[in-house]
């Protein structure tokens, strides 16, 4: 990590380099966080999207009540650098994974999620091994139709069938409602979130009634937070990307009082026509997937393709100025498929680097 | 690196991991390397796809020539592991970028590229000020419109001026005929990749004539070898993905001879219908930019979607049986865009682990 770089202006540093306006960045965790306060809820952003204790540390800082994660080897490294309190919203299987998850039982807390008796029991079992309690969500299918139990009879039987194997304890449930984030129509969407989440709210009422414990009902991505935030029966929102404040999120699911706080600095390489630059930026330092980038600062210049190692624009009359060797910033489309490529974020104020933060937990895919 | 898994078989693996068939990849490079030989060329493989030291000696120990860099930070990673004769089959510019390449030279001996004497006389004045000389191929544009100058005079001119620059040894010239690797018919693809070669023999043939040296011509890539090894201009050829037999090279560049070495080895995580399991492996994992892999040994279980960290598949009649904890191997599509996800290649002979192979060059962006 070149911490010696820290001081140094944009124009100084060597390209290509993630780079995170920390201002902006700021402001949107505050938009975020407001949003899911307004609704009373509990804020748990995800972490997959950046991967980076130092920005989790920022989101508690200001209030986050915890973090979600999406792997157990996300979760290890977080709780290294001192974050306990982790959800681990998925479903794991195997033997090898089960034992990590209870080992990581014995000096964090974390809280898994099951979708069914065949990955409850082996936790359970490596749990009774290690002689630790692992605590865990029941993952319900809200329409979504990627993991999560039905709900009704078959969420209520694995509920009380988890809560019965020593080595776990049940504590709630989650759904996810990511396939209504891009619901264009707002009412639309407000319709079709609510009655989503409904499914979560009759799960968690049969959970209570039969006797089972649902302190968490945990749900909410980025893109349905204003909605998810306001429906009474869920207790946490999971919500993470946001604070990038993304295009993706802005333009595909009406995101708002979010700015773009993540781009790419990059160098122009070549100018081999009027109206063609080459920037030093290709797919393996931006991925355009879900969401290309945009050129920050110079309208009339498109990016037109993406290479592995090149992104090509065109210009226009304004930006036909651009010269080998000038600087351009991409601001990231989607900064989730883009983080992970990358070791480190550049963190500015300004046009000033303040500090270089790791993002340990790149490549943690297990 | 858990170098201590070695010896263990796939089911005693935690996952997703990066397999690495060492018997088809070993067939793959001398496939590779008899298609370049056939032609009376050299092979210098091109590293963007594996980022690999241990993958590059392996290919030099059957008769690579050298390799091929997109980065000087790859180069810099490459030399470090004693590789030395390295192409960076691209432009640079900016100031620190020529400071660390004049530094490169002083202890190793790379090759650039230019198209433009912007990018030439920064490099010539860092080198001057090392006291090192940089060997240049002038890059020309073949007909991809990515970077290259024009052909004809401004090739020469430019070969003329870095030819006068103290700090810098014209060598050569390349040009990547990349627009041209997925022309379907056969007659056709042959003859406009000719013809885009016929511009780089034109450009040695005047750089000749002009007592300009012109010892490297160098160009193609794994979608075009079998032709552009047989155009008599080309001394040297770049192609280098062909190594991992990806289905990419074979169903849409009609690569023949190779076989998919690739895999991500997955676990079923979630099997929440009868016609749905759930992986552990997603865009994060394996990226399915332009290919979707494949499920291995299961003919009718199809990749539907993939996101973050899933990847979901409809099964047939004959993959139902798989449970939760089972595992799947995922042939890579296209290796290029997953290799840098990932931390090492873990490297099978059949289904034993015999060696982990750090990916070093991974995030080398600059």
């Amino acid at each position: 990590m070149p911490q010696s770089l820290i001081g140094l202006r944009k124009a100084e540093l060597d390209t290509p380099v993630l780079c995170l306006d920390r201002q902006r960045f700021e402001r949107n965790i505050r938009v975020m966080l407001e949003t899911v306060h307004a609704g009373g809820k509990a804020w748990r952003p995800h972490a997959k999207g950046h991967k980076t204790p130092a920005i989790a540390w920022r989101e508690i800082g200001e209030g986050a009540a915890g973090i979600t994660c999406a792997k157990v080897g996300e979760a290890e490294v977080f709780a290294a650098a001192g974050i306990h309190n982790i959800l681990i919203a998925n479903v794991i299987a195997g033997e090898r994974k089960a034992e990590r998850l209870a080992a990581l039982c014995r000096w964090s807390s974390p809280i898994i999620c099951c979708d069914h008796y065949a990955q409850a029991e082996p936790i359970a079992a490596s749990c009774r091994r290690l002689g630790v309690t692992c605590r865990v969500l029941v993952d319900i299918n809200i329409g979504m139709n990627r993991t999560g139990i039905r709900p009704g009879t078959d969420a209520l039987e694995l509920g009380q069938a988890i809560d019965k194997l020593d080595g776990l304890e049940l504590i709630g449930i989650m759904g996810y409602e990511g396939h209504l984030l891009k619901v264009a129509d707002p009412g639309e969407k407000l319709r079709q979130i609510r009655e989503a989440i409904g499914i979560l709210e009759l799960s968690r009422d049969s959970f209570q009634n039969s006797g089972l414990r649902c302190d968490i009902v945990s749900a909410g991505g980025t893109g349905s937070v204003a909605i998810t935030s306001q429906c009474p029966a869920v207790t946490e929102l999971q919500a993470g990307g946001g604070v990038f404040g993304d295009p993706m999120y802005v333009q595909q699911c009406g995101l708002e009082g979010v700015e773009p706080a993540l781009t790419v600095l990059a160098t122009v390489v070549s100018r081999p026509a009027l109206d063609r630059a080459v920037l030093d930026a290709g797919r393996k330092t931006t991925n355009p997937d879900i969401q290309a980038p945009v050129v920050k600062d110079h309208p009339d210049a498109e990016v037109v393709s993406l290479s592995a190692e090149h992104c090509t624009l065109k210009l226009g009359p304004q930006s036909q100025e651009l010269r080998i060797g000038d600087q351009v910033e991409l601001i990231v489309g989607y900064a989730d498929f883009t983080t992970p490529l990358h070791d480190e974020f550049y963190v500015f104020h300004g046009d000033r680097l303040e500090a270089i933060w790791p993002i340990w937990a790149r490549g943690r895919l297990q």
